[in-house]
């Protein structure tokens, strides 16, 4: 509720008015998760689903939506689509997560953090835990020291070797 | 780019047509971060933006549209506003993230990771560094135990104490 959970900017990071975020990863991300209707396709795909009707029947979404957002997804990609064939039937779409589809978990299971600690209260609906030990599995922002970070006010923002100056 | 990255259904869990999402914690967190705006505004709340004329010229949203943006963080609990009045000034509204607001923070890295590795070719625009040691950070997936989790396949997903039965 104060200063004290802000990211420091530091070097060229200060003062903000100094440069543009034209170049921000958090927003080039967004822009491929794009909506909520995306979100619900990659935790499907996630728990396993690859048939266009399960994508559908799971996420609750109107057919040509779900349909869009696929292909949308598969454009992305975050799925590749390939065919299976069932004994007599003709040949359907099948969509499944790439590396760089399946490498968006993080993202949801942050979200997942966050809701169940602000919405459901500690009472999640689901749980997550690690398959080799059974432990309970949760995102940490840790640096390369092994240090964990609590708060963003331990953060400290730089330009990164990607970053052009303004103009 | 198979079933191997998947996380694994267990118990009532499988299989995937036995219970429904309706109470699912990722998309229930989805519906406050709600767009690509919120998430711009929540970026420039971490970064210390305060004041309505910052939050618009830095993350380049209309006026009309930052506005509504904040209104809803507010009602959402995501920030907290006050006001300010500089000397001679009418009082004007201050936006400060709140707890609930800056605990969303690991959901901006985990976007961030992603796309530094996927779109930028780990080549990033901006750096975030452990402000104690220095150490470039990133968001990690753990179990209680304190093993890192690298795929979702090494993942199960269990019901969890506020889940409620179909029907």
């Amino acid at each position: 509720m104060s200063e004290t959970s802000t990211i420091r900017l530091s070097g060229p990071m200060a003062p903000r008015d100094a440069w543009t975020a034209e170049r921000c990863p958090m927003a080039a991300a967004f822009g491929l998760v794009r909506n909520r209707s995306t979100l619900l396709i990659l935790r499907e795909a996630l728990y396993g689903a690859e048939r266009f009707g399960d994508f559908a029947s799971r996420t609750g979404l109107s057919e040509p939506v779900a349909a869009a957002r696929l292909k949308e997804m598969v454009a992305d990609g975050l799925l590749a689509q390939d065919e299976y064939r069932e004994p007599g039937q003709r040949a359907r779409p099948r969509y499944r997560l790439t590396e760089k589809g399946s490498e968006l978990a993080p993202v949801l299971l942050a979200l997942k953090d966050w809701a169940d600690r602000w919405i459901y209260d500690d009472e999640s609906p689901i749980e997550l835990r690690h398959v080799d030990c059974g432990a309970p599995v949760r995102v940490e922002i840790r640096c390369a020291e092994g240090h964990e970070i609590e708060r963003a006010n331990e953060l400290e923002l730089l330009p990164g070797p990607g970053a052009r100056r303004r103009g």
